[in-house]
């Protein structure tokens, strides 16, 4: 048998010879997806002995003298009765769609609590050492894949209880041989049978989220630290690391070169946050959590419950739905809209409360005057665009605005570029070549995620990322698509299309969803609607603009053709009547050494919304921030 | 002759057939990289026409009746007076080591204006679209490569007065035929002749900073958004991209996921910047620049100045210089400490107008909460290596220390890991393997820069990046380290060396300049000099925290196995009193499903500091931030 210890050599992941084992780098356990995501399954491996690590996704205890369980059916299970009542089961369900009756009653009735409850006392026989004996059938996760081991484990090898072992969540490692199944019905290629347990980091289920069944994603949102150990977390976690290295490989790829620009900006426009050390740091106990809490209830959930309470009500009325159904509803979606007013309540300033600034003289704050958090790279780009040609960058950008929705977050990291001897087509080249990359992308190294998430989330991602890696995305200007706007019957808009208005999300779901039934580039939009600097074209009524727009999720990538003329940029600025001082050194730019040059702007969190099918953001990355939420 | 339009064809970069000429990808000139770093230096691409854009780096008239100029040096060219006076000449000097005494003179003398002075006269007569005429000689950089493209113009070609076209700086699109150069003793392999001139973007050579010869790199500070334009900057920059690329490479290829953790945290130690929405955004005029501005000399320009002239007088006091120098480089240095007094006086804060933030209530704030700029990743990391094994992250950092030397920065970017299943030495093995890695990459990709920036900079990168790349680091403990330095005869250190104390910079120099020649990894550090959560060896007095140690630069990568044990966590918090609330979750990761796990976390400025030899972090990333100082 092979050894594993850490002197045997690591193979590289780029092995592709038919060596039996590749240790994980900097462990000496073998990371699962080596020994499941192979073409054989890892029938070739049996017989290997191997460390493995992981947690609890389901288990299973089955007496010695019981046959063998079926087979788990995968690793989220469904409930299933084929066995004798003598076996105890424990399995992990995450959904993040569901009926939405099953919703509407989950939500604020809390759903009981569904973690697993055991016999304890058939169980406890284990626990004092003596018969019942039993066997362990886990399904492991160890977060490289979407599979699960399987792994069996004797109780004589466990000196932790039955109950503990068991419990969803339990981190394990173990020493054992791969072996083919025992049951000829099993699903499984390969399984563990242990040797040795090595280390159990167990869990309280009385206390740990995931032990409740059926947790949709925005429940999950208040565990954002351990949300990653579902399965759909951590294949959109997958997904959206291979975004980001496809984002750095296409650019450089390209000739781009990576710039480092700041986070913390003298620059520029609309609502930012302020970066300050004159406040201090609040390092005293908070007294108590300052908002939100209610019976342990946060007001994100409330909304939530809210927004599918409505669309119940929606549903009952438009179906066949009795009166008394519709009035049961209507009046508990008042009782819920009242308990979101007190948690509002909580939020409100109290008058007096606040501090005029004029008090505060920022020229003693510790960068000398007013900092804030950046709310575009592209300033900064452009003057390093004007030296090295094309450049990008990946980071983060901020937005204070008071806004709450399922697009939006105030701190959202952007994929920029910026290139000289570069006008309007060249970004929309650059946009439609990017967007095509990013799908082709996943499609290939993020296939087995993206299959799951299909069956998770929405069963149209694969087919449409497949169509819109090979086709021709279509630009049309402002002006036609307003054209299209008024000549629709099937709808009616809040904000009436007249040529100048800014569009807006129904306008661009009607032209992506009903029109053009896919991904759209716009340009050429009204000058009143777009930021200053951008270049002013001939008509001096439009500007080099546009915006790649997808179905569901709207504009994830916007681009334009920026004011190279001097004049012209500060005949804009006056129009827009902004504070010279602070844009100086953008001027300078132009008055030494201007050159024509456009760039892009893609949103990865809205890419991820894109290639995931997710409805809300706060679902698509680890830890988001919005108005009135930072955990963590 | 070949078509560079627009519908032409792009060829890919990876592309290594014998085709001619590649377009630039997103715009349809050609950039210089692919003309000037091919193996034959462009020679076979005589006669093709291309578009080509760049900067001016120095420029040459030569009446049309004179003989053909000598070649051009270099980028930075030398003064040279091998030909006729008719011809006028205009060269950039952008040096980062200059002799001492020249910038002693330079740094408050200002230097003199010293851009480029034309013979107006002389020129004046192309202005008027009379003759003489000239042909010039451009050396053009569009910052692809450390190469520049000779390109030569008939002043007949341009509508553009000669003395501003000439002017370094400027910006130059031009059509034209690739050729060998006339002159025999040319250096270049290829020049361009142009035929039509499509844009000139002019300087004001009295106002653009770059026209001063020989500015040194702390003086280039306040023209963050120009000094890519010098060959220096744009190589370190070039060096730079290449290390972010190299990270996600490395790391994705060891199946790490990347993790995107936020900025905005609620969760850290130490000084922080608070993040708040409650001050408002001053959108008023700022009524004067409210710091370190005198007749136009920053503060830091005065400090740079301090720091030389005390080395030269530490310099006069050793050699054998008469007492005269020394009185007046010591009066000199008064003067300018006075000065420094002076600009100081304004920072300081005047008694009562800040306002406590006591009357702040920070549960009205944007995020209801305290909100503060994250100092490191790898907490909200070790909740998703709980889950997915492997993972990293790449992104801004913040200490609101107040520091200003060379090698702190408010805003630093760090390569962080967390790996699950892994323990300090897999740590350390993934630091020494990561560390190597970047060092090879970038002298495979990035050759042609390190050869610049080894010319200018610092002679011993390349031969001390190849040392490290094929080394061995070693590794040793902090009490054989303590040992060591307690031997030193050589050297008296300022903090003693005896067990427990914190490593100082002068002990981490003692070793890596004097002990090891080198890298080197120091590892098991005494409990109380590390943070709270590194996890407690069996000796109780020691934790499993380590640094790899570079010479000159100090630390670059910190590393350690973090506490998995719930009951050793709590109490160690509870050694340091921190406020448990915020630290709950990370508890959470404690109490279900523990793991052992390590990690590692990478300053990317510092290894740039390592990899270009530069002195002051200042000058390694576009756009710094210090304590009282955050241009753009």
């Amino acid at each position: 048998m092979e050894s594993h210890g850490k002197t045997h050599q690591k193979e590289k992941d780029d092995d592709v010879s038919p060596k039996p084992i590749t240790l994980s780098k900097y462990s000496n356990r073998v990371e699962l997806k080596t020994l499941l995501e192979r073409i054989d399954g890892g029938a070739g491996l049996a017989g290997k002995k191997v460390v493995i690590g992981g947690w609890v996704k389901s288990s299973r205890a089955v007496k010695k003298d019981s046959p063998p369980p079926p087979p788990h059916v995968a690793a989220v299970a469904s409930p299933s009765s084929d066995h004798t009542t003598t076996n105890i089961r424990c399995t992990e369900m995450i959904q993040s769609k569901m009926n939405i009756f099953k919703r509407f009653f989950d939500v604020l009735s809390g759903g009981g609590k569904t973690y697993p409850i055991f016999d304890k006392t058939e169980l406890a026989g284990h626990k004092a050492g003596s018969p019942p004996e039993y066997v362990f059938y886990f399904s492991i996760s160890d977060g490289s894949s979407v599979f699960n081991l399987q792994v069996i484990v004797d109780s004589a090898l466990s000196t932790v209880p039955a109950t503990q072992l068991m419990a969803l969540g339990t981190c394990i490692v173990a020493e054992g041989v791969l072996r083919q199944p025992m049951a000829a019905s099993s699903k499984y290629v390969i399984e563990l049978e242990a040797e040795k347990l090595l280390h159990v980091g167990t869990v309280d289920p009385e206390k740990y989220p995931l032990s409740k069944k059926q947790l949709p994603l925005h429940m999950l949102r208040d565990f954002s630290h351990f949300r990653p150990r579902t399965t759909t977390v951590g294949s959109v976690t997958r997904v959206h690391s291979a975004l980001t290295l496809a984002s750095h490989t296409f650019f450089q790829y390209n000739g781009f070169e990576y710039v480092q620009v700041p986070v913390i900006t003298t620059t520029g426009l609309g609502e930012m946050f302020r970066v300050t050390t004159l406040l201090g740091k609040t390092v005293d106990k908070e007294k108590k959590k300052p908002v939100k809490e209610k019976d342990g209830i946060s007001i994100d959930t409330v909304k939530a419950a809210i927004k599918e309470k409505t669309k119940l009500i929606d549903y009952l009325k438009r179906s066949d739905s009795n009166r008394e159904a519709v009035v049961a509803a209507v009046h508990d979606l008042k009782k819920t809209n009242d308990l979101a007013s007190q948690l509002e309540m909580k939020r409100k300033p109290k008058a007096g409360t606040l501090v005029k600034s004029e008090k505060l003289d920022f020229s003693k704050d510790f960068f000398g005057r007013d900092a804030y958090l950046t709310v575009s790279g592209r300033f900064h780009l452009e003057s390093y665009a004007s030296a090295l040609g094309k450049v990008y960058t990946f980071g983060p950008r901020f937005i204070a605005d008071k806004i709450d929705n399922e697009r939006h977050l105030a701190e959202m990291w952007n994929v920029e570029t910026e290139m000289a001897f570069s006008e309007l087509d060249d970004a929309m080249d650059c946009a439609d070549e990017f967007f095509k990359y990013l799908c082709k992308y996943i499609l290939e190294k993020r296939h087995e995620d993206l299959k799951f998430i299909s069956k998770r989330v929405d069963k149209a991602i694969t087919t449409r990322l497949e169509a819109t890696a090979s086709s021709t995305l279509l630009r049309v200007s402002y002006t036609e698509v307003i054209s299209l706007l008024q000549k629709a019957t099937t709808r009616t808009f809040e904000t009436k299309p007249e040529w100048g208005v800014a569009l807006t999300t129904e306008h661009l779901s009607y032209l992506t969803d009903e029109i053009y039934k896919g991904p759209v580039i716009i340009h050429s939009y009204p000058k009143a609607t777009k930021p200053f600097y951008i270049r002013l074209n001939e008509d001096k009524n439009t500007v080099a603009a546009f915006d790649l727009v997808v179905p569901k999720i709207g504009v994830v990538i916007t681009g334009s053709q920026n004011e190279e003329r001097f004049e012209m940029l500060d005949a804009r600025m006056g129009e827009f009547a902004y504070t010279r001082e602070k844009f100086e050194w953008y001027l300078d730019l132009r008055r030494h050494g201007t050159v024509k040059h456009s760039g892009i702007s893609l949103s990865m969190e809205h890419m991820l919304l894109f290639a995931t099918g997710l409805p809300d953001i706060k679902d698509a990355i680890p830890f988001p921030r919005s108005w009135g939420k930072a955990n963590n």
